[in-house]
């Protein structure tokens, strides 16, 4: 017995694989979730992977029958199929990924000039003596300007200035933004920016080399608010109540922005204060709760944000401590409902300059939806509810070890697959849309979301009916996973909202669904989910598959363009001033289409 | 027996008066500080006062050899010898008030354009609707840049922007600073400017009406600093031991700031959210030690300040709560030992565009000096010590109730003068000079400071001879008032500090003190002094004393300038990048001048 060393990439982890454990055995005695449904057997196709380099053995007839000639000639594989021969390197695609590492690596490639609002320049600072007597401050200005015209020195900066200067024997690297010096530093130093999508539920962070756009760290953490509501609604009610409360719940937000710097730094053994600037999007409420504003008038019609434009504001004037002038650059919001994390997908996802009809849309428990053609756009936001991610959900989880991500029913057998392999302990958002889609495929859900009794695996428990998907059997004794007939009720409320958005977009528009030349899925949970699930149960339009493109967080990718380039933020003020929001409520027919997108059904299945 | 309503200005004070009392006896009754050395006699002339309004009673042959028709006929008496013979009003001059009265009242006229960095614009918002939702920040904004080119609003001001518009029913007033709204407030509303002198002793504080200049209250108060040292050296010293102290040093000025302005506001009804803008001036440590500036580098030479340029620093940076976003402005330095407060100084005074010769200094701890010559300003830093503010003097005390503050000697026998008429508790500034000076002129001290026994006031007490002003006999049994030896020591190393800078700066520019058209006094303490007293000790030069001008605190008119208008502020620039600092201590003739300034003798006797 041999065993190989392969790279398993983007991840980066470096195994020993035996000569008689196939690819997908290795990864998941190593803990690399790579995606199965069959459990190995060839017949979910899940677990596709491009060899890059080495020997493997060759194609079986399954692999055969699912690739082209022209992708085994490109190394594609399935690693349930693939027994190594070399040592080697191996590609996993997003899409073969579980969630979790999904989540991680995912992302839009980023293609920007770098035009960042923070420069540095090298100084040389001409030594005191008794015949030059000009103030330090003066000193790094009058240096400073042969270079660049630059006004002024932060406080902050001042305050360090004169011990600094001499301790590094006069040489030093300033940190401009806007005329002014918001950083003084040794040279050569680092020169880093921090993203951040701050979410209802996620917190995404990215830190970024201002001097070339690399990633340096990437982060995500829960948002610290969710013990004060999981909603946007929840959170603004409850700081309605009290001035205190609003105080608290803003330092929840920045202490985790800070916790967030920590980490990354720590990660790359980075120092706070030389992150020099900071992105950050998220939406209208936590834009407002972070920075302080008040959120009453975004909770009564007109539904008004206290601020819509972009904002720079001094980072210690939010409570956040990094480099010590440095600011914060908000992205514009749209409306009380529409905000800059959905600018900001809009930004990294280009759908303005799309060709022809496209769709952009970021699901989470507010779901925002842009149409977009030829320039012009609209978006609106729908209250899709916690329910894609496990909220209300009888068994719900998110997606940690051991959470149901797929499944399929085939021949009424029932195949899962759960985050790491491990035994299956809840089911996530992914899982929950595969399950709703093979339920309503396999008869055992009608249209109108209505369970049938036609299913060994459908039974009366509490009074209320439910499909069970693992039982107390095969759980050791455990309560069973299931899904009740309650949990599909609010699925088919969840997946109406999305639905009843996009028609609304589309009839507003007069377009149909066949127009669309492009949906583009971004988000988290928009990159786990399996599209043919979500077009069986209706909420996606019924496309060919090769029109969907699931780009990760784009919100965070736009957050970290903004971040590199002055000019992509001119770009997002352009596309706030340029999107039109539609108010769901009040569209003309909305009762009528809400009340149709219920139903479960295909769109092709529509009249049928 | 009849009473007569008398106004006394500028004091705005209006008492009952008799006609059998004079004018200064009812003064000393309601507690008006007029000044006066024979208590009443005639003898001295300190009483003068105008007559404004109403009638009295006729001169007597001592005003009428005091004053000459010219100034009899302006209506110029001697408090003394004037009764009431209806209502009136007159005017004390400053010269005729005891020192704290006087210290409150003095100062130069403004005379200046307003043009203030605030403006204020009236907003009539558009009220939101379901076809009108823009943000509030941006339904402000557009509707001020109507009238005025505005960028964007300042963060603590967003935090409050929405209920505020929707409690002021979209009325508002916005007060803008460099395309910033700093401050929102219903319409109308007063805009205040507060002007600090920050003085190593004293802190005097100036609330200004922004929209006509008006002084509306004003106050002095100690600077709680003092209790780290008396002199900004030991402050420094101190400071540089450890970060904390400099924060402890640093928040004990901040402090006495938000004192300044509450009491302020409390005298004339305001709150502190009306202050819109502060100017601040004070030496260079001050200024270090309030912006949490290094100070280390000033206690070593070359002796270099931080920042020597003018700041705008936003008044929270420093720990300052005014209006939400308002800015604190700090004047340039010149100098480390050459600071703001010397700025304000020259501004206020126009020394720069005087005619001729001047010379302008401001008497205190450290006495600064300029010599300016056709628009050509050279300056000093003199160390010239606590003593003349009661420091390191036996019965030395600052100007309160009960300190002598002047004294003569008339054939031997002694007259006083007490702030408030009160028993003598001490000696203050003003009396240490003139106490120095008649017992020169009187032979009871020599040309070097040694006291003769020639005298019956003079005895020698622990080993020390003194002169004994007040007895114990006088003071019921206390201990008696005198000056020492050692005193007399002090006050000539005090003056010969000054005397050095001033013909350093002669000197350096060839020229003579017989050239100098005019001298101006400015500081608190320079507003109490008797002039010819010190001239007749030599600390300043030997002029005809219409030469003189005492201006009070010029600093603080200087910041009051500075607040009203951008102009000033701009003018401030320019002196402090004009005039030339002299390093004293290596000026050629230095140690030579020095040596020669301790002995007392006026300017005329020398080489006598």
């Amino acid at each position: 017995m041999t065993a190989y060393t392969i790279d398993f990439e983007p991840l980066g982890r470096r195994e020993q694989c035996q000569d008689n454990e196939t690819l997908l055995d290795c990864a998941r005695r190593c803990g690399i979730g790579v995606s199965s449904l069959c459990g190995g057997k060839g017949i979910c196709h899940r677990c596709k992977i491009q060899l890059l380099s080495g020997t493997v053995s060759g194609p079986t007839s399954i692999e055969r029958q699912k690739f082209a000639p022209k992708e085994l000639q490109k190394g594609y594989r399935l690693a349930c199929q693939t027994y190594p021969t070399s040592d080697g390197k191996l590609l996993v695609p997003p899409e073969s990924m579980s969630s979790p590492q999904r989540a991680q690596v995912e992302g839009l490639e980023l293609s920007v000039r770098l035009d960042p609002p923070v420069r540095t320049y090298r100084l040389e600072i001409p030594t005191p003596s008794l015949t030059d007597q000009r103030g330090d401050a003066e000193r790094v200005l009058e240096t400073l300007n042969q270079q660049v015209h630059c006004r002024t020195i932060d406080i902050n900066v001042l305050r360090n200035l004169s011990p600094q200067l001499r301790s590094w024997n006069w040489q030093a690297q300033a940190s401009v933004r806007n005329k002014e010096v918001i950083a003084l530093s040794p040279w050569p130093s680092r020169q880093l920016g921090l993203a951040i999508d701050l979410g209802t539920t996620k917190i995404a962070g990215y830190l970024v080399d201002l001097s070339n756009g690399h990633t340096l760290a990437a982060k995500g953490i829960m948002n610290p608010q969710i013990s004060y509501g999981e909603d946007v609604v929840a959170r603004i009610s409850h700081v309605m109540g009290s001035p205190a409360e609003g105080t608290r719940m803003r330092k929840l937000a920045v202490g985790a922005l800070d916790k967030m710097a920590r980490e990354l730094c720590n990660i790359i053994g980075a120092k706070l204060e030389e992150i020099v600037e900071v992105v950050i999007v998220g939406n209208t409420a936590m834009h407002h709760l972070l920075l302080g504003l008040p959120v009453k008038q975004l909770a009564y019609s007109p539904f008004l944000p206290a601020v819509s434009e972009a904002l720079d504001i001094r980072a210690r004037d939010i409570g956040f401590h990094i480099a010590p002038g440095a600011y914060v650059h908000l992205l514009p919001n749209i409306a009380g409902f529409v905000g800059a994390d959905h600018v900001a997908m809009l930004l990294a996802t280009e759908v303005r300059q799309a060709d022809g009809l496209s769709i952009a849309l970021d699901i989470g428990t507010n779901t925002e939806v842009c149409l977009a053609s030829d320039g012009k756009m609209n978006s609106v936001s729908c209250a899709s509810g916690p329910a894609f991610e496990g909220g209300h959900i009888k068994d719900g989880m998110r997606a940690a070890r051991g959470a149901i991500e797929h499944f399929r029913m085939e021949n009424g057998e029932v195949q899962l697959q759960t985050v790491d392999g491990a035994p299956p302990v809840g089911i996530c958002g992914s899982g929950i849309f595969d399950i709703l889609a093979q339920l309503y495929l396999n008869r055992v859900l009608n249209e109108r979301g209505r369970m049938m009794d036609n299913h060994p695996r459908v039974r009366t428990h509490e009074g209320q009916r439910e499909f069970v998907i693992v039982n107390e059997e095969e759980r050791n004794g455990r309560p069973a996973i299931t899904i009740t007939q309650q949990d599909v009720r609010e699925l088919q409320l969840a997946k109406a909202a999305i639905q009843t958005g996009i028609q609304v977009l589309l009839e507003a528009e007069n377009r149909s669904e066949e127009d669309i030349k492009q949906v583009i899925i971004a988000g988290a949970f928009g990159t786990y989910i399996d599209v043919s699930s979500a077009v069986v149960i209706g909420m996606l339009p019924s496309l060919p598959l090769d029109r969907f493109r699931q780009v990760g967080n784009a919100a965070g990718t736009g957050a970290k363009l903004a971040l590199l380039s002055c000019g992509k933020r001119t770009e997002a003020q352009a596309i706030a001033r340029r999107v039109g929001y539609v108010e769901l409520a009040r569209a003309p027919r909305f009762m009528q289409l809400f009340v149709e997108a219920t139903y479960i059904r295909s769109h092709t299945d529509k009249g049928g």
